[in-house]
Parts: C-alpha cells; sequence; structure tokens
C-alpha cells in the first residue's frame, strides 16, 4: 500500500499516512500540484512555515518503462510567487516509487541555523540534524552522506544557496553513478527546502518492496514496444545519444533562435564551439563519457561525463540549457569555461538557466562584459560566499535587473527565459506567457515542431496557431509529468503511433484501469487548471501571462522579428 | 489659458500644449493619475521609455487659499509596478500654478549617462544639459542650480539614488528658503525622473501671470473662513505649529501603534527621546526653528530646521514618518542619529519612509542590529556609494527582504508600511492594504479618527465599520489631492463644520463652477477608480490588496493583537 511521509519541521514529527482519497492515484506533478493547491495559502510567504515542500515520483515510476523515472518538487516558488513544479531524473524517484512511497510532503519550518537530513528507507522517515554539512557545496555534501548513508542511496541536496534561501536555488539530485549531476532547477524549490531545514532527503532503497502492477504480461508488453518507439525515433534513439541535449546548439542558432548576449541576437559567433558535436569530440578526446544515463532504465542516454583537459571530471549532465546560458546567452564561447560554470552552479546549488538570465543582465548591467569568463566565474563565487552581490545573483534575473535599474530582462512571473528565443520560436513564446510555472520550456515543448518538426514542421516565426499548439503540448506535458516519464519521450510520441498508447496501456496494466488517451488529455487539464486556480489565488492575471514588452518591440537579429502572438491568442490558452 | 509642458527625452523635444478636453480641469492627483492611467501602457517596465512622469500643482494651487501649494507626481510605480502619485509642498506647485501651467508630462528616455535639466519660465521650458550635476548629493545639487539660475527658483531635484534608478528613490522639492527639505518620496518616483534623464526640474516664476479667479470676492472670503478653521483647530493650529508632526511619536506610543524594531512590536522603550516634545527643546535650545512653513502660504507650520549640537544645520522638515522610520523602527534613540540619517536620505534622495522599513528588515536580517546607528549610516552610505548591498537598500524593504531571504516584511504591494501599525490601527491597515498606492498612511489617514479623535473617536484595536471609514478617508483624499491642499487641513475639515464648504466655494469661486460637496466626493471615486483600473491592468487583484500574512497571524504586544479586518471588509472598499 502506497504512503505518505509527512514531515513537520516545525514539531520535529514524521508520519507515515495513508494516503487520503483525494490524493489517491495521483503521482509527479498531478501529485505536488494537487497537494501544494489544497495545503498551501496562496498568499503565504514562499519561505515561510506556511509553505511545504512535496516530492512525488510518476505513475510509472519504479517500473521497467523505459525513462520513468522522474521525481517531481512543488511548493509556491520563492522566483515566481506562484506554483511550480519542477521535474528531475536521477535515482530518487525509482527509489521512492520501490518503497510504495506515493509522496512526501515536508510542512513547518525549524528554527534559524539548524539542519536535518531526512532519512528514509523501507522501515519509514527520520530526521536527523546534520551541523556538519552545513553550508556544504552540494557534491561535497553528497560524497559525505554516501560515506555515510551508503554507496547506493539516492541523495536531494542542496548548496549553500539554497541553505541562504536564494530565489534561484535548486534542489541536485543524485544521478546512477551517485554523483549530484541531477538539478531539479527552477523556481527556486532549494530556496523552500533551506527555509524548511532541511539540507538533504537521503533514500535507501534496501529491500524495498518494489511497485505493484496488476497485469504484468500486459504491462511487459506495452513497455517494450514503447521502448521500440524511443529507440527507433531519429532524435532520442539517435541524436541524442551520440550528442546530448547540446546537439541543439547548432540547430538553434541557425535557426537564429539563440538568445545570445541576454537576448539580444539569435545567432551567436562562437555556436559551433560550444555545439554538441564539438562537445562530442572533446569529451572522446579527453576520456570522458558522451553517453550516459542520468536514471535507472533510461535508453535515451543524453546526459554525459565531461572533464577538463587535465582530466578533472568537472561536471556532468552537461545540457544544451546550462551550455547555453552560461555560453551564449553570457557571450562566453570556451566549453571548459562553461563546464566551470556549470559546476559552480551545481555545487553552490543555484539554477543553470535562471544564473545563465542574470550573469547575461549583469553583463547588460555592467557589472561584468559580455564573454568575460572569469568575470562570470566570479558572480557565481561571490554567490558562494553569500556577499550582498552573490545574493543579488542567487535571487534571479529579475531581482538584478530591478536591484541595477536595468530594463531588458528576459523573463515571465519573474523566471528566466530558457534557451529559444520567442521572438524566433513564438510557439515557446506562449509557452512561457501563459505556463503557470512562469517562463519554461519544458512545460509545453513546442520546439519539437518550430524546430524538430516532430509530428509536423510548423514555421517558428509565424504567430498563428501558436497559441493552440503550446496549450497542446502544455496539456500533454501536464499529464506526462504526472507519469515519471521523461520530457524527451515526446519526439517519439509525436511521430510515432505505436508510443502514446503504449503508455496508456501501461497506466491501465499497472492500475487495473479502463483509460483511453482522452482520459490522459483530462488529467493534463485538470493539473494545469489546478495550478491556475492556485496562481489566480496568489494574485495573477492575464496581465502576467505575457513577455517583456521589450520582446514585443525589439527587433531579433537575424530574423529581425518581434514577439507577435496576439494577447487574444494568448488568454486563448487557458480557455476550455 | 492653462498649458501642458510635454517633455520628450529621446527627441529632445519641448512642447506648450493646448490642455486637451480629456484633461480640462484637472488638478494635482487628478490631473497625474488620469494622464497616466489614459498614456501609460501597465505592462510597461517603470524605468523604460513608455512610462511618463506627470507633475501637475492642484486645482487651488498659486492663490491665497492656505495650504494649497501641494504638487503632484505620478507615473508607474518601479517599487510597486502600480499607479503611483506622490505630493510635495515647497514653492514648486505654487510656481508652476503661477505660471498657469497645468502639468508637465514627462516621456521617452534620454541614452544612458546623459543629464538634463528642465528648465521652465514665463517663456516656456527648455531641456539643457547638466553634466555638472551627475551624482550630486541633493543639497549640493540645489545649490549648484539656486547659483546658476537664480535664489528664487522653485527646484525638483533626484540624487544619486534617483540617477541610479533605485526603487526607493524620492523626488526633493525646495521650501522656501530653498532648501531641498520637502520629498515627494514614496513609490520610486526619483527613478522614474532619473530613468529619463533628469536631474532636476527649475521653475522660475519671474514674471508669472498668477491663476485666474473668476470671482475673486467670494474666493477671498471662502479663504478667510478656511483659513480660520485650520487656526482655530486644536492640531493644525497649536499641536503641529509647537512640536511638529513629530508630536506623533508619543502618542502613538501611548496608544501601542507605533512599529518598532521592524514591527515587532507597538511600543518603543526610548519613544520619548525621539518625540517632539524632545525635539523641540533640543531646537530650541541650538537655536534651530521648531515652526517653519515649508510652502508659501502655509498656516500650520509644522515644518522645523533641526541642528546639531555644534550649530550644523543638519536637516529640515524632521517629520514624524522619518523619525519613526529611521528611529523607533530601527531600535534607534538618538534623535542627533535619526537627523543624520534623515540628512543622508535627503541627500542621497532614498525616501525615508521605505529606508527605515528596509533598514529594519537589514537589521532583522543580521547586516546590523537594531539600535546600530552608525550601522544605519553605513548601509546609506553604501546606498550612496551605489555598492551591491547599498542598492539593494535602495531598492526597498521588499526587496532586500526577498535578496535575504526574509519572510518578516512590512509591505503591501511592494511599499514598505508607514508609522502606524496596522495591527493596533485598523482601519490605517485597511488603507495600507487597499490603496492604489500600496502601504501608503497619507492614502487614507483614518488615524486622524482612530487615534487624535477628530471627527468622533473610534477603537483603533476594533475591526468592525473599518473598510468603510477607510474607504471614505480615501475618497475625500483623492479629492482633497486634487486641489493641492495639505492633507493637514483634514483636522479641520473633520470638525469645523465651515472647513469643507469652505474649500468648495473657492474651487466655485475660482472656476465658475457650481459643485456642491457630493460633487467633490464623486472626484474622489473617479480618480481612485482611475487608478484601480490601470492596476487592474497592471496586473493587480483583491490578492494584492492584502496585508503580509504574518501581520494576521503574530501578535503585536502591548495590546496583542493581530490584524483581523476580514477579506470580504478589504474587498468592500472598492465597491461602489
Amino acid at each position: 500500500m502506497s504512503k505518505i511521509v509527512r514531515v513537520n519541521l516545525t514539531k520535529k514529527e514524521v508520519k507515515l499516512e495513508d494516503v487520503p482519497k483525494k490524493y489517491d492515484g495521483l503521482g509527479g506533478r498531478g501529485f505536488t500540484s494537487t497537494v501544494v493547491a489544497a495545503e498551501v495559502n496562496p498568499l503565504c510567504n514562499p519561505l515561510g512555515k506556511e509553505n511545504k515542500l512535496v516530492i512525488a515520483p510518476g505513475l510509472l515510476g519504479g517500473t521497467n518503462c523505459p525513462n520513468s523515472g522522474r521525481v517531481s518538487f512543488g511548493a509556491k516558488s520563492p522566483l515566481t510567487g506562484g506554483i511550480k513544479e519542477s521535474n528531475v531524473g536521477g535515482t530518487l524517484g525509482v527509489r521512492l516509487a520501490k518503497l510504495q512511497i506515493e509522496g512526501i510532503i515536508i510542512e513547518g519550518k525549524a528554527k534559524d541555523g539548524e539542519s536535518y537530513v531526512l532519512f528514509v528507507n523501507k522501515d519509514g522517515a527520520t530526521l536527523k540534524p546534520s551541523n556538519e554539512l552545513k553550508n556544504d557545496l552540494v557534491y561535497n555534501a553528497v560524497e559525505k552522506l554516501r560515506a555515510k548513508y551508503g554507496e547506493k542511496v539516492a541523495v536531494a541536496c542542496i548548496g549553500p544557496a539554497g541553505e541562504a534561501k536564494m530565489a534561484a536555488a535548486n534542489i541536485s539530485v543524485t544521478d546512477i553513478d551517485g554523483v549530484p549531476t541531477r538539478q531539479a532547477g527552477r523556481g527556486g524549490l532549494g530556496a523552500v527546502m533551506g527555509s524548511k531545514g532541511i539540507k538533504a532527503i537521503v533514500v535507501d532503497g534496501t529491500d524495498a518492496p518494489g511497485v505493484n502492477i496488476k497485469d504484468k504480461d500486459s504491462f511487459n508488453k506495452a513497455a517494450k514496444i514503447f521502448a521500440d518507439t524511443l529507440k527507433k525515433d531519429s532524435i532520442s534513439g539517435e541524436g541524442l545519444p551520440l550528442y546530448g541535449t547540446a546537439i541543439l546548439i547548432n540547430i538553434l542558432n541557425e535557426a537564429g533562435a539563440l538568445p545570445t548576449k541576454n537576448f539580444s541576437s539569435g545567432r551567436f559567433e562562437e555556436a559551433n564551439n560550444i555545439g554538441g558535436e564539438t562537445m562530442r569530440e572533446i569529451i572522446l578526446k579527453r576520456k570522458g563519457n558522451p553517453t550516459h544515463p542520468c536514471s535507472p532504465g533510461c535508453i535515451i542516454n543524453c546526459s554525459n561525463v565531461y572533464k577538463l583537459e587535465d582530466g578533472t571530471e568537472i561536471t556532468g549532465g552537461f545540457e544544451y540549457e546550462s551550455i547555453w546560458a552560461l555560453g551564449a546567452n553570457c557571450g562566453i564561447g570556451d566549453l571548459d569555461i562553461i563546464a566551470r560554470l556549470n559546476r559552480l552552479c551545481d555545487d553552490i546549488g543555484l539554477d543553470t538557466i535562471e544564473m545563465g538570465d542574470t550573469i547575461g543582465v549583469a553583463m547588460e548591467a555592467g557589472i561584468v562584459s559580455f564573454g568575460d569568463g572569469e568575470g562570470a566565474i566570479n558572480l557565481l563565487k561571490e554567490a558562494e560566499k553569500g556577499s550582498p552581490l552573490g545574493k543579488i545573483v542567487g535571487s534571479g534575473c529579475t531581482c538584478l535587473g530591478k536591484v541595477y535599474g536595468i530594463e531588458r530582462v528576459p523573463q515571465v512571473k519573474g523566471q528566466g527565459m530558457p534557451a529559444y528565443d520567442p521572438r524566433a520560436t513564438k510557439g515557446t513564446g506562449v509557452t512561457y506567457a501563459t505556463s503557470p510555472m512562469g517562463a519554461d520550456h519544458t512545460a509545453g515543448y513546442v520546439i519539437a515542431m518550430e524546430i524538430a518538426g516532430c509530428g509536423g514542421k510548423v514555421d517558428p516565426l509565424d504567430p498563428k496557431g501558436k497559441a493552440e499548439l503550446s496549450k497542446a503540448f502544455q496539456v500533454a506535458t501536464a499529464a506526462t509529468d504526472c507519469t515519471g516519464l521523461c520530457l524527451f519521450v515526446a519526439f517519439a510520441t509525436l511521430t510515432d503511433e505505436r508510443a502514446n498508447p503504449a503508455v496508456v496501456d501501461m497506466l491501465n496494466a499497472m492500475y487495473g484501469l479502463e483509460l483511453t488517451g482522452d482520459d490522459v488529455t483530462k488529467l493534463g487539464k485538470k493539473v494545469l487548471r489546478t495550478e491556475r486556480d492556485f496562481n489566480k489565488r496568489a494574485g495573477f492575471t492575464k496581465a502576467h501571462d505575457r513577455l517583456p514588452l521589450f520582446m514585443t518591440k525589439e527587433k531579433l537579429p537575424p530574423h529581425n522579428t518581434v514577439f507577435d502572438v496576439s494577447n487574444e491568442d494568448l488568454d486563448s490558452v487557458h480557455e476550455d
């Protein structure tokens, strides 16, 4: 029987609860958003005891369905002030699912200066004081935790940024090697974890009962078909394993949609130096690993292990978004410097996308110059120190823009934009504008059609029909985020007609249901409605579903287009 | 004939325009809010070229009506993101009115680093480069400007904070001695002025045509009655001239509503050391001036000139709000230190209320300690330098709270609260919560009844009926803010039945109208509706008409009350 682990830091109390009816059968983002919407006062301070950090594996988590290991973190976001879900790979989701834990709800607040580890295993959960980990960098803290609790534990850990409650703080999760290369990056959820007084969550899966599957044969059959669709797809089966997500650098640059130097151009002259093809060559030369699964059961293997010239394993999970953010957007064309920046972000516990946006705005403010890699490194080191400048940096691009009086800040709802300029990928722009999550590509990855052409190529520069597309993607994503499936299954689900039915078949076989594809769409819509309703109660309106004004006025080279999806179209996304 | 001065900093263009019908007959806040609502995109960046800084004297400005010299500044606020009006005394309003200028509209944006003076006289207006004033402290800049343009000019000037576009930057205005002791403090309008590239506005009233009054005899008769009501009132005729507004320190302390140490108590043990009675003694001993008019025609004289022990004239217009903010709220009980802080704020160009709130939150964050006067001075000096910490401080308490992860931030809509704890003055709390201006006592000064008992004493601790009262005050204030009358005429209008009719009679005599008291109420409602509508378009909802959650949960000593006006009551304020 699935359980909920409820942890109260004010009372230092940990309870195992039966899953109440209202939360029954929820997974991933469905669980986190439902709990946050039901239990958190939308007007609370995100760092206060009224906020809750909610963690949940997906509905297919812990099974042999490929790429189903994502785990969702949710809370009211310190960055946006709205509801937030951020999901991540690694081993945490699988471990929780196999322990039959539907979700963890962390509430209340420890006293200032207290630090705890939440330890979870087959016998339940306990809070353990962890003063020895205070202000430890993430890699260091994880090493200590694995030494203490065993090499095989899954760890979710925050860095000094989360402990200092910086609004761009992430939560790092260990990958299959036990290295914290995976980040639930967006929305500052690491600050929520820090505000509770939790430095890390350690999950020991030893002797876990494993997941219950009602009809194993049907499940296995569907899982096999699903695996086949992923393998046969040219992106998830070839491009991503070969070059990782950084394959997108040259593609987006070619498309004129790679945001460069704080979103002032869609082309970066040094793009090829930091693209997936170059990265693969470097990794092979230095005997790193260009093709690595982040999560057990991953068959896409878009992750990697990146070494410096001297052989130091500097970073892993070195992804397109991070390379764009800390590279092109800062005018930095040197992969080694970007790798160092990536490691610093992961160690300090800061979201790489938000940091790329923030450093870009800092460069626009003249704090350091575009292209100044050492300057960028120093900004992150300030964040590590917790100096005033570092605290501003750690608070994200919207905050830095306000403090320095900068107008060109690429954000929606206070969250910095990811690696696709909305003026040259307008469906993605609709997602940025209208997602309850703030600017977030994963909330509705229209890029799959606008750039990759999966399921039919659409013109990324044309505003027409993009609201409809974004809506369809947002709904599908909200449902996918309930299952624990990785976003990258979308390439197959868009192009191989066997893929979606296989997912539905797995859900039905596992839970003894008779869902149809329509039910999955309904689930996605329900999750979005729940999130929108929370945001509405938190004070969000249509006025928040807009891109910054400068993007509707300032033309982006090389296409010299502005974001011109109409407000009516934007508002149509959430009409039913 | 009245004119509008329209200044475009992008084009470096100054035009004298006839007043269009839609702006005809508007004054003060009525003019600024109407123009901002009509001409400014509510979704613009407040520091961008789309925002406009609007300046207007009141309808009775430039006449011999006592205390009618207020001038309104308006824009989209960088602090709240909503519409803002901030009015101020001094000589500017009178000069503009006598030049028959209904309003100044400053639009566009100079290039970064450009600095201009807008010079206005009987012949029109011109933009003059003013690189020599860049980053000058306000007192210094004003001295240079008076040396250049003549002793008698009125000056509105920003300090380094406004030039750096800090969100708590004010606009200083010269008083009858030509000293910049008067501040349009709230909402960061100095940053809007700075973003335009305007360092100062200099108004030379030489040979001004003066105002037109249709029926001078009736006007003078009504003005005389009105003056009599101000003189006879015990507060505006006795208390304020004698002790200044600082008379309120001991009164509010006694009432348990003087926010102390970042709103953690309603009593300050050192209140008497910083109260009006003590201040008067000190001023008299040091041969300052305890009774000083800020504006020509002021007969209340609540201002003052404060000297240090060595005779240095350190500050003037040393007011209750500033003394509370920089004193009690920071746990500082030494008037000389508070005077130095006040002067620093005025010189750097930062709002004293916002700075008191910000330093209070900085003290809660442990950056400096409560009571540490030199520490507080250093924080302001950081702002003067424009260091990262200084920029955070200059961005106001909400920003500092976010950057340092502090939960207890006394603000509404991003603007710090003034000198009345809403848990012990609940009608004032309703004003903080529901005013389109953000937390602002002047938007609906229910204190006049809750504390001063004018027009009937009400229990400040009782939540009942307070929404209704706040609404009445907000409507009356919005109308008063159109006239140029000082807020302190309210004591007379609440207690002397001759006062309000006299104001209506003056308006009728001046403009040849036949207004009734009801029309004035309608005017106030109209202004509020215009402002609410702008804010709605900017994304504000009922969720923004709330006090911070901690004030509804954390009891305030000594009465140990929370803010318990219901949300329904709060929402009733703007129902018609």
